[in-house]
């Protein structure tokens, strides 16, 4: 079948067909493609994002086939727009195409991508609006488009399908279907070009892992930044600041970094980018302060800049024709756009030990953006510039941190595609817990991280729930700008959740490994059900469990919860706490008639490197004693990742990937052996094991 | 200021102004003024809609001053679209752009204007996205683009606005607002050109008038349109039917047309549009049975054509590249097109004597219809034709009746702007009371007639208010397709139902003349608030009443209510049934401690023309009795309309404009008189006068 439809497009025999062209694709790195349609246009996606390929891994990855039925994929150029059509075999599944909260398939759906913010439906307007889908027959694709592009993935039948679903009279058939099987994805792109990728994988972990090592690997945070961070509320002093941090350390919760909010600025909302005289009078001392216990600041901003901003004046000629909250929005591809921008927060922040920011509405609401009418000087569209705008400052943010040999970790909450290597973690206002997870899951298949803030809560359950799952997630953040919450808000819970807090502590080691290989292998930290290692597919779509690493399974509970079901994939899996069997590739149910720890379960054969629990980051080089535990009843190996965890000396080799095994001695006696290359970095001291599974 | 944003405009000081131009207005009839921006498209929303501008009354209308402030409304085109601005006063406020269900003030919002099916957000996507809105400062603007139009109503902000809204900071401002005050109404149309019209007025009524009036005039339906309409379950047979008229008439509930649902097709979704053989074996005689009662049918259909359908083989290359529900979508700008549809539609409907349509599904949802990536064989684009392709059938099938000399009136899902005059009445799957009486008054701005059609309802006092409001709406309808339910399915309200169906009937005289008004002077049959006489402005959003005609006011109950607000404007108002004074200029509090009648207010100088209750629609020119009740306490003057109630024979001068007068003789008796032109039609004998405030 899938050959006629190859004819079809080449016989042109309709005189709709005889517009469609088929794409010609060509290899750019083993088992990826790129196919050029019309005239692409000067700004897209990934050239915001700046990528830079991982060739050498893609390489040792290898090739793979290019996808038969893609073969027949094809476009057309009309009403100034692109047609994109790729067909789709009867049983496929897709995932990605944004960060969605809601779903994780998306096969049936209809979607316009448009940067903003979550509305609270799955129909394309979201922080991270990637025009990426990932499909479970062993590829994925990538529009590499600035545009608002509509997506029907799977919902157009055409009439001249060489495989159509059946017609049907609704009088008289039960079985009648408002949306009848269709047989291909098609996309609408409201321009007169396109650069579309397509990424081969053996199963759609691989197809991912080529996505992210292709747009430049994922991002290695500094160590400091999966740790705890705390956000003070927004009038806060530096006086309050430093008794909060030294509230946490009294009553022993963790803390790595700490975000100011609006009020660190002298007039936010819009912004002046300098630190307000009264409440920080000393910026420099009240950093070096937090420093000797090694936590760091994150300043929150808006890039909306106030006529009380050193930048204002000269920022004007170079702003869009609209402002946000009268704010003037710069044109950040002007050259001194930038420059502006990078001189004054040099000065007021970076030099004085800031370590990253939050960066706040670069996604939306429409009544709060400029419109789509906005002209900007760079001559680049409304549309084009809100679809990049937060990619670009992600991008433009992180290299000034690089210049000064400094890893940052932050927060934006607008993405897009090639955003794998950005050290940014995506946020937002909507606050549902349940698809606070499922938005985990999703932004694993398209190269973004989430975190799924704690800010408030309603009881001292959802409180323990939210804070669970978050320190399980890329960002453990409680977020109290508004609130003033703090770890030990809700006292019937505050143990537990101090035991989550410093159980994030102890995993260290895993999360900064588990982060290594999303750097080096392109593997996502957190990974939905689908991008398990096996590709196995499950039945059911499942939301609310997803991996955290190579080993880890995470199962949150959500408030008023007694009992859930969690999915266990192929292979033994064990609990995480107990080392006890828990069950294989089967639905297992979980009860807990008071709440108890967040559902952790561990894969056969898998290493969790910990530290002993702290409440602050490691400094650099600093050294930790170290616990191995093993879940396993067969020998296994694995690894361990470590570097300096605050530079980039680790491009230039300066890291280490020690080897974990465990094997049963003669005596029957497990024995674990670490081999650690030499003269690399390595930060811990004597390792002991732990053989969980008894 | 004004003058300084001219100057602006001309003298183009900055390099975003250097490329606004100023519109260029040219009058096209008193009170209207076009503008040609760009290379306007062939297809836009009025030359589908067919209009037929009223000249005769927009001169009698007479002229009015271009408003001043929009001398300064700038175009620039860029990016391969139209970009309009539009300044606005500071205290401004806009109604209309497209069939709302939830607000009614539009300033501060923001709207893709596009044909879907209402999804519970005024967001822009509706049934009519009609791209018109009326500013209460005498004026109102209509983009005639078949586009996806984005309408930014008031929220951008430039940053050389000549009067900017003041900047603050969130810090310390309590009064910060995260939607300041915007200076002008922004579009993008996404084409290189489009026609700009401006209707003036001293009031936002006169401005709908010229809108309507240019449009073609509003509709006068049959006269029997405006009786009770039935839809019986789908797959009723006709006996079925048959029997349920029986059950109407021995109950004694007027019926005036019935509407059969898909079983009357052989095949539906997709549509045979033929009779089903089984349960429609002789559709003349069936049709012929009910015309007896001068009751008429009205068929369902969506435009998409079945493998079953006579019209198929012929029409495949005449449709569009994809399918709904797997059926052929006609491209009615093909002539043979349109000639297969008209020529099977004659032969199977009008020919025996059906009296209309209801065109179901050419509104969305975007997973239903086709894909925006279609294409047709008139090189029309999928965007131009989804936003005009329920308006060109309900101008196709309404050309079709017209040609037989015969008025229709029927029902459309999807509609546009210069619809005033074509012969069809908006609904939709959406059910919320609330919300349907909020789009009864979106209604009259936009030039569509909408009705909030009852379906079912969970309790019996539900069902009393939906069928009472419904009955005071431009089509009293009750749908059963899918329910069943009958006027008096709720037995404890079953007479309650009856008399306000009754009373439906009574009210025809003014319901005609109400519509013999919406078609002669282009008054609205349905007016919001704001459309009032006087142009008076209340100080609330005002969603859940409105005008009926030139003296009612109608202010539903909603289920649970046993009170509610009533405002009532400028002038003495009474209550209709009893005559007895409401209040003037106030806002009353209308209590029922169980739920009675509907509340109705008559203006202070008022003719309500009556009938005697009766079960089935006037036959043509039938003779019927006249009660006239006037309410008022001085002197008045009105009008009665009346023709033969079927045909087109009015647009030749076969009609009567009345003239009634009230007034008190030498001795303080009160005295009608009704002054009809001789040899016109007029059908009313024995008339009667009743004085209703004692």
């Amino acid at each position: 079948m899938k050959y006629l439809y190859l004819a079809l497009g080449l016989l042109a025999i309709s005189p709709i067909y005889s517009q469609s062209i088929l794409l010609k694709w060509e290899a750019v790195a083993p088992g990826v493609w790129k196919a050029v349609v019309g005239q692409p246009e000067s700004i897209h996606l990934l050239g915001v994002a700046g990528i830079n390929p991982k060739t050498q891994v893609l390489n040792k990855l290898g090739e793979r086939n290019f996808p038969e039925l893609q073969k027949s994929a094809v476009y057309e150029i009309f009403d100034h727009k692109v047609y994109l059509r790729f067909p789709l075999e009867e049983k496929e599944q897709l995932y990605g195409l944004g960060l969605n909260f809601k779903s994780v398939r998306q096969r049936g759906t209809v979607k316009t991508l448009h940067v903003d913010h979550y509305g609270g439906r799955d129909d394309g307007r979201t922080h991270a609006p990637v025009p990426f889908y990932v499909s479970d027959q062993g590829y994925g694709i990538l529009i590499n488009s600035a545009r608002y592009l509509t997506v029907y993935a799977g919902t157009g039948v055409r009439k001249d399908s060489p495989n159509p679903p059946e017609e049907k009279d609704r009088n008289t058939r039960k079985d009648w279907d408002a949306n009848p099987y269709s047989d291909a994805v098609e996309v609408l792109v409201p321009a007169t070009g396109t650069e579309v990728f397509l990424f081969a994988g053996n199963t759609p972990l691989e197809v991912v892992q080529r996505y992210n090592l292709y747009t430049g690997g994922g991002v290695l945070p500094p160590l400091w930044g999966l740790g705890f961070t705390h956000r003070t509320p927004t009038l806060f002093t530096d006086k309050d600041v430093l008794n909060e941090v030294e509230e946490f350390e009294k009553k022993g919760y963790p803390l790595s970094f700490v975000g100011l909010e609006p009020g660190w600025q002298s007039h936010a909302y819009p912004n002046s980018f300098v630190w307000d005289q009264g409440r920080f009078p000393d910026p420099a001392s009240f950093i070096k302060r937090l420093l000797e216990k090694n936590i760091r600041v994150n300043l929150w901003l808006n890039p909306y800049a106030s006529t009380k901003s050193p930048v204002y004046k000269d920022l004007i000629p170079h702003a869009a024709s609209h402002t946000v909250w009268v704010g003037v929005v710069p044109d950040f591809h002007v050259p001194t756009a930038r420059e502006l921008y990078k001189k004054l927060f040099n000065e007021q922040h970076l030099s004085v030990g800031v370590s990253g920011y939050k960066i706040d509405e670069t996604d939306g609401y429409d009544t709060w953006l400029w419109p789509d009418v906005t002209r900007f000087p760079s001559g680049f569209s409304a549309e084009q510039i809100r679809q990049t705008y937060g990619l670009q400052i992600q991008k433009m943010t992180a290299d000034w941190f690089r210049e000064r040999n400094q890893r940052t970790y932050g927060l934006s909450r607008a993405s897009n595609a090639g955003a794998s290597a950005l050290p940014y973690v995506i946020y937002n206002d909507y606050y549902n817990h349940r698809d606070f997870i499922t938005a985990l899951c999703n932004s694993s298949f398209i190269g973004v991280l989430w975190t799924p803030e704690a800010r408030s809560s309603a009881t001292s359950e959802e409180w323990l729930r939210r804070m669970q799952a978050v320190c399980l997630s890329p960002m453990a953040m409680l977020n109290a700008w508004a609130d003033g919450t703090k770890p030990w808000s809700f006292p019937e819970v505050a143990e537990a959740v101090k035991e989550v807090m410093l159980l994030r502590m102890q995993l260290l080691p895993y999360l900064y490994t588990t982060f290594a290989q999303y750097h080096f292998e392109g593997k996502p930290p957190v990974r939905a059900m689908p991008l398990n290692d096996d590709g196995q597919f499950f039945e059911k779509d499942i939301r609310d469990q997803f991996f955290l690493g190579e080993y880890l399974l995470v199962a949150p509970f959500f408030a008023g919860e007694r009992s859930r079901q969690v999915v266990l994939p192929k292979g033994k899996w064990y609990d995480f706490y107990t080392g006890a069997l828990a069950g294989e590739n089967q639905i297992i149910e979980v009860h807990q008639s008071t709440p108890g720890p967040i559902p952790l379960y561990v894969k056969e054969g898998g290493f969790i490197p910990m530290i002993p629990p702290q409440l602050f980051p490691p400094k650099k080089n600093e050294s930790l004693p170290l616990i191995i535990r093993y879940y396993g009843t067969q020998p296994s190996q694995g690894n361990l990742y470590d570097d300096d965890g605050e530079t980039f000396d680790y491009e230039k080799g300066q890291y280490s990937w020690s080897e974990l095994k465990a094997k049963k001695d003669p005596n029957g006696q497990w024995r674990g052996t670490i081999a650690t290359p030499s003269g690399k970095p390595f930060r811990y001291v004597d390792i002991q094991w732990e053989w969980m599974v008894k």
